[in-house]
């Protein structure tokens, strides 16, 4: 059912079938997607480089499905809701994960929420030579709480007795909710540093 | 050379046997484990469960080997600690978070790592019922910081124009450092927002 004979490939519904393998848990590789889409790995080289290339694409794909396209909001706003999103991105896809990392970023489409999110804190007034270190550290964030959200409902579950760490689990601390609390305090945390870091424009 | 014959198979060799096969990025699995020992998977099952539990143990010699011990420090130097270890193990093994994220803890060396960092908050003066939240954020934020010091040297490379981001990773931003100072930030951050959070026992 999932050999489609595609007519007219394109380097978007090779990704999409990158992605699809992925989200399935299903083995990935250029052979497998030719298989998926019903084609012959040749087929895809006449429209991707290799596995790094469609990698790539599917980061692209990603990143349009989720990012914070900019609109008239404050910058602090923008922030936040690419944090949020990101983080759902991270937590939907863990799988995804270990063909990212480690890879050079050249996706256009990631270039360019990136170069939003720049803007973003430029234009909120960080001074140029901050601006890297801020969106590393954004980024890093996002994907701590996104990969914390993929955790499993019961992250921990000690089997011999603990000092205190079975003691707050088995109270009402636990689940979904915890998860939940600890990312909008985290949340809050950075967006407060954020703020108090922004130098005062009223003083210029 | 990798064939070695085991005559005393414990779990702790077979966790080893496992870290060293993510860790040179081989194929993965109880068959792969026993290949390497030189036994036979039916040897394996008297020692462990399955991949399952082989994955508990090696997550249990991985944080062995990077956990920090509770000394006489304060709460915050020991949260600090914490941090900058648990970092430096998510970065050194990248390819193990796919076992490791989505799978219940329930190794006692873990659970004790854990409980050490709920009696550290607790000795601190954070109330109970805000430790398993300060928990999930401390191991957030050391993942998320981890996999980004585990990024290729060169994150992003724009190939197309863009409106600030190129202009500055082509600045003296760039690199390792900025890496270093993204992370250096956002403790402090986490830092100072832990203790203004902290209920001031002068008042009590």
């Amino acid at each position: 059912m999932d050999r489609r004979r595609i007519v007219g490939l394109t380097p978007t519904l090779i990704a999409d079938a990158g992605l699809e393998l992925v989200e399935g848990a299903e083995p990935f590789g250029v052979n497998a997607i030719a298989r998926k889409l019903g084609v012959r790995p040749s087929s895809l080289y006449k429209h991707v480089s290799g596995l790094d290339d469609i990698v790539e694409l599917m980061r692209g794909r990603l990143v349009e499905r989720y990012r914070t396209l900019p609109a008239d909001q404050p910058w602090d706003a923008f922030v936040e809701d690419v944090v949020r999103r990101q983080r759902r991105m991270y937590a939907d896809h863990p799988a995804l994960l270990p063909f990212l990392i480690g890879k050079t970023i050249t996706s256009p489409t990631v270039i360019d929420a990136y170069d939003d999110l720049a803007v973003a804190l430029q234009s909120g007034g960080f001074p140029d030579d901050e601006i890297l270190t801020l969106v590393g550290m954004i980024d890093a964030f996002a994907l701590g709480f996104g990969l914390e959200l993929a955790s499993p409902e019961q992250v921990w579950q000690p089997e011999a007795p603990t000092q205190l760490f079975g003691k707050l689990l088995a109270g009402s601390q636990s689940g979904p909710e915890r998860v939940e609390r600890s990312f909008e305090l985290a949340l809050d945390v950075l967006l407060v540093a954020l703020r108090d870091r922004l130098p005062s424009r009223d003083q210029e």
